[in-house]
């Protein structure tokens, strides 16, 4: 998942109700081990962890494989042929009528040692974050209190070890307090998931025995900017498409021909202000087709979130947005058509003269519940028909350039998924909700994020419900260099996963 | 000049009627003395030419000097601080009441000698063009005749010192045939042409007196495509342009903020579509205001010359074309608003699921007689505004973004000039029409090409009119590597030159 933007401006101090015993338990334990949990963390933060480094990627399996061991979870590898295997855990509780699972992934995303102020894989403890002058500082000794405000940088302290750590480390604390597990728990850590989780599927296919329960909890991605927890609970969907129309077939001189030869950039133009209006509205017939309508429940969720809107204009500059007065909250419940690039020919410097031989747009567009990327495509193209192109999937040759006053290349990239959205009113829910918010506090509930995640591939092959809790601060610098977690936020996590651990 | 297409299907046989005594004068004299003409030739050729190498410049301009003085004309260089000179030669001739003037460029455009097949500044005659198997052939000795099929390679054979060549030996046929200039002749050529001229004008300012003329024959660029003798009144005038819409910030995750942040690539498109109707029609206000109508004259030209619409259609792979059933040759006679090139973000395998910080598109205006090249700027400008833009020229920071809901940068680039279109109906122009058509048989008679050329320099400076007499052959690949002069052009250049000295 990808970062979201520091909104210093919405930090509230979080209002917390802490009658859970098991949280309880956690703070105790963590504030009696702090030395010991940051130790671990180091150690599994010391293992490079790309995705494409199958060596290190097998060490950092081993080393969850032995984390879980020698808490008693019955570990083992899940995978298929050609990838990174899923590291797999399970508790069995006597008597136990339904199981939680808990994803996360210990794979992170390729790094370039060159940009980061401490070698990636070299964790370090900085006494605040870097853009806040922080500084390296020596781990305290077993027994003296860290500094919350700290933070630890690695790759993937925020994306998405920790996690992890904090689901080992909230089960030592709990057993250590002699509470017990009262549903049967599941754990599958991925080891691809910043290289697209393309193996994912299979790996779910060929193990849904084990795989089933009764609903997924996706540990991963930052918590919302105000830096109270967060629950999401569905992803928007993806369908990316080319679009290239044709002009001459060479570029020409604008001189010579400028006024006769159809300029493609042009017909590229009016075909893009064709899909939208002036208000953001997307003028593709049937767009909005089959959109599964918010529930009472997540309108009044998206009515009680925070609106950091203005904050973020300001942030981006932007003297308005689309389809306002709607919020940025209730805008990514909707689908969007975006124009991700241009091109044509060439601009600035390297302009010429020149009728452009053909103009490209890269689309995508983001679905919400209910809508199918495959029909989604059907009608994008459709609209590009209606619009008096002869639409074709292959470049197209002299014959069918000559044949059509207006000729578009239309393809849908490979990949792509649906959305998902996971009712706030089933009953495991409304459970999620309430084991989260005595944990954490009052909660931002979210029907789906903006941003799309691949839970359907859950949701196809699990057939389970998936809620997103995400335990790593906004401001992670996650995707990017200089990535890291603040101590509080793993402290929290730790609660966090007490909570959900003995729900 | 740019080259333009080849049109097999168009070159027909041209019908001469030769009943001018020079241009008889002219044949004769070439045909006896075909191999000196063509040592003469090569000589220049071998010359270096690109206008940034100063020493060869001068070297060329030098031997240009002394073509001249062996021919018994006063030549001398005319030049400003910086600028590469203009080679001047007078030939005064007693009572005489007008002036003709001779222009060319004996600078050439830039080299990569690793395209050429052979070296740019080593002449080399091949039998027929490259592309149909030419293969290097000995120049054959005095007395027998060249193929006039057979091509000489070589940076500026075509563009542009053929011209000089051709008006140096039509001097030597001339005077050997006992006939004389009638009116007083001038020429002027240019040593940094295809480097824009940006010294021309402060050249002609400061010899207006030594450069004045009843007109202006601009000898350079290409014959029409069918092989026809062209004769060319004008140019279009042309104003490039840069817009740049604005978005966030910085790009933003499409699937976090899409629907919501403003996407610049879907305004500049909305914008872009605005300017233009679907039938090539320009929207902006006043865009045609002032253009001065075609006259009758002009009118029955445009109505007499060939059409190779058609064959360009079925060449460039086009099913239709902008302005139709308007023809080619009429539509150059009207302005152009042109998309040169349009950025945004990336596309193809670069492209990411953003929304873009901006988008930008290079335009150029094409102008014609009666409009004025800043003038159409502001209106161009004013039709942003009118579309809800905030125009600044500069790039716009923090504030102004956040100020308006829509922000465009719009600048024209340095350079561009206005249309000069000179009327056919000039005494002058109608002389030049009967003495190039005596020697060269019907001509195809152009009110402006399409391309630039800035005439004005000529008009603004010397007052006089310009009419622009090509010889190369069209298919010369002028501006690209191997360029080549088809020998006949030569031949038929000489007889024009012959014809226009005597006049």
């Amino acid at each position: 998942m990808k970062r979201l933007l520091l909104l210093v401006s919405l930090l509230p101090a979080v209002a917390q109700a802490q009658s859970d015993p098991a949280v309880t338990a956690a703070r105790q334990w963590r504030q009696q081990h702090e030395r010991a949990i940051v130790d671990d963390f180091f150690a599994l933060l010391s293992i490079p962890n790309i995705a494409a480094d199958r060596d290190n990627i097998r060490r950092n399996a081993d080393a969850i494989i032995a984390m879980m061991k020698r808490r008693g979870i019955t570990a083992t590898l899940l995978t298929v042929p050609g990838a990174n295997p899923v590291v797999f855990g399970e508790i069995r509780t006597p008597g136990a009528t339904r199981t939680i699972a808990f994803y996360a992934h210990y794979d992170g995303q390729p790094v370039d040692p060159k940009e980061w102020a401490s070698p990636p894989f070299a964790p370090t403890l900085r006494d605040r974050a870097i853009e806040n002058g922080g500084r390296p500082v020596p781990v305290p000794a077993a027994g003296i209190p860290l500094d919350p405000e700290s933070r630890i940088y690695a790759r993937s302290a925020g994306d998405d070890k920790a996690p992890i750590v904090a689901m080992m480390t909230a089960l030592d604390a709990i057993r250590a307090a002699g509470l017990k597990t009262r549903s049967n728990i599941k754990f599958a850590f991925e080891g691809e998931e910043e290289a697209n989780s393309t193996n994912l599927e299979r790996i779910f296919a060929a193990n849904r025995a084990a795989l089933s329960a009764d609903v997924w909890l996706i540990c991963d991605g930052p918590l919302h900017q105000t830096r109270r927890q967060s629950i999401v609970f569905g992803a928007r969907g993806i369908a990316a498409v080319d679009v290239t129309v044709y002009g001459p077939r060479v570029e020409l001189h604008s001189g010579h021909y400028g006024n006769w030869a159809p300029n493609p950039a042009m017909l590229l133009a009016r075909l893009l202000a064709s899909m939208k209006d002036d208000s953001g509205r997307v003028l593709i017939d049937r767009f909005y087709d089959g959109i599964q309508p918010l529930s009472e429940t997540e309108r009044r969720a998206i009515a009680d979130a925070p609106t950091p809107d203005a904050d973020l204009m300001r942030e981006f500059w932007l003297g308005a947005t689309d389809g306002a007065p709607k919020t940025l909250a209730e805008l990514i419940t909707l689908p969007s058509l975006n124009i991700r690039g241009l091109a044509s020919a060439r601009t600035g410097s390297q302009a010429a003269g020149v009728i452009p031989s053909s103009a490209t747009a890269a689309l995508d567009i983001r679905l919400v519940k209910g809508m199918d990327k495959d029909a989604i495509v059907e009608r994008l193209i459709d609209h590009v028909r209606r619009q008096g192109f002869f639409v074709v999937s292959t470049e197209p040759g002299a014959e069918v350039r000559r044949a059509h006053p207006k000729v578009a290349r239309v393809t849908a990239r490979p990949g792509g998924y649906n959305s998902v959205r996971t009712s706030m009113d089933l009953p495991i829910s409304r459970e999620i909700i309430r084991v989260v918010e005595r944990a954490r506090g009052n909660a931002v509930k979210i029907p789906n994020m903006g941003a799309g995640v691949p839970l359907d591939i859950f949701e196809r092959n699990l057939g389970a419900p998936t809620i997103v809790l995400p335990i790593a601060n906004h401001d992670d610098n996650q995707h990017s260099f200089d990535e890291h977690l603040r101590l509080q936020n793993l402290w929290d996590g730790i609660e966090l996963m007490a909570a959900l651990l003995t729900m």
